[in-house]
């Protein structure tokens, strides 16, 4: 069990209240759990900034599935000897274009390296990189 | 088959030999690949920018599995009847935490509202909503 | 004066020894102070992802101060009934370069749209719109 | 005179008939203003994820000006040796609040660190750093 400590903390009554609007629309129960994710947003978001960060990342990519030699490369892509591509999903989205999202773990520096290069293939029409999680050395 | 056209743009010596350069970083086999995605990227963000708008997303959430109750509320939320659930993928970070991308399909608006509840659950650590895209209608 | 309330916050140990080392480094005097920011700053986001929003932006532009033309319209631009110019400031980067930061006040969607239509002028070589605080009404 | 060259692009139909809508809404003249200012916009993008590249950025704050102590922190922030304050403008934005956008010059990581050095003061309710554009060397 991870020990858990109360802080004090003081704000305008008004913000507080806006605050208190705000998470009640989001869904929170408590604050307590609405500035615990402000304060892991913060944090996670410093980490990733440093390119040699280890981190959890997912590539998603809408490609035309005709082009077969795309799918080979994608593959071979994921076999950096410096990122390990952990698990990988694929929709079909319509009768032309596929999603895969690829989830790749390893530095910051280089998922985005690897996740560029998956993204300028020919066939691949759309990609993101989005940075997830760093991960507590 | 799609029908190609083939267009001629004119730009500053300069900016072309920058561009060239960068698409050969990010590994671009020519150019009118590289202009198609920069074109594609930015329709799909204006599409996008329309709550109304069909989309696909994924949500990626980091939580705490040993919170039982919370698979149980997630799975619930993603049984909207305005989205579609495509699908979703658990990963195992460490003992304590799993990571879980569900690709939801829907209006735009209507993925956030669900996606921020999700979100907002207690032992949810970190989140994102990533929209990937606009579907064609 | 404004009236302050003080609410306690409970949260992990190991977060909060992370979060206190975070806001040291970026200057903050106490915590109350940062997590004010945090929760001002989610605040912020969410209304101004309204379009209807009244809003402050700031609007700047890079561009060649010798296409004498451009001035012209940019100035014609910030006269939109909708909307309120409330300042700009004129900064020289080089020979051909000036750079242009416009304050622009009124509701989110119609800056954007001013905005883009800026940013769309020849000569005009970058372009930002950066939406910075919903106004109270 | 900067001299132009003329490239060829093909790109799909729908592709393209999809991009030239969009650039009216925007209000180009033609598509090689529009395409050029994707591929600036890219390439600076690029440069700026150097923290060393030479850079030009936007510091806005919002602020409560009857903490006069703030403002000639701020000031005193401003003259940091490895930066140069190019300009600042001052908007009133109510009765409390001031708002102040500051351009600064320098390495891209020396503006965050300054920058949020300031955006951490007591009594500046909202910040943003925008970088704007990397220069030329």
């Amino acid at each position: 069990m991870e020990q858990i400590e109360r802080i004090g903390v003081s704000l305008e009554k008004k913000l507080l209240a806006d605050f208190d609007r705000l998470i009640v629309q989001k869904g929170y129960q408590n604050r307590s759990e609405a500035i615990r994710d402000l304060i892991r947003e913060q944090l996670n978001s410093q980490q990733l900034s440093n390119p040699k960060a280890q981190a959890i990342a997912s590539v998603c990519l809408v490609y035309n599935h005709h082009l077969t030699r795309l799918m080979e490369k994608l593959t071979s892509l994921q076999h950096s000897h410096l990122l390990q591509a952990i698990c990988s999903m694929h929709v079909h989205l319509n009768e032309a274009d596929c999603m895969e999202i690829i989830v790749l773990r390893g530095p910051a520096g280089e998922i985005n390296k690897v996740a560029e290069n998956m993204l300028s293939q020919k066939g691949v029409k759309l990609g993101r990189i989005n940075f997830i999680t760093a991960e507590q050395q």
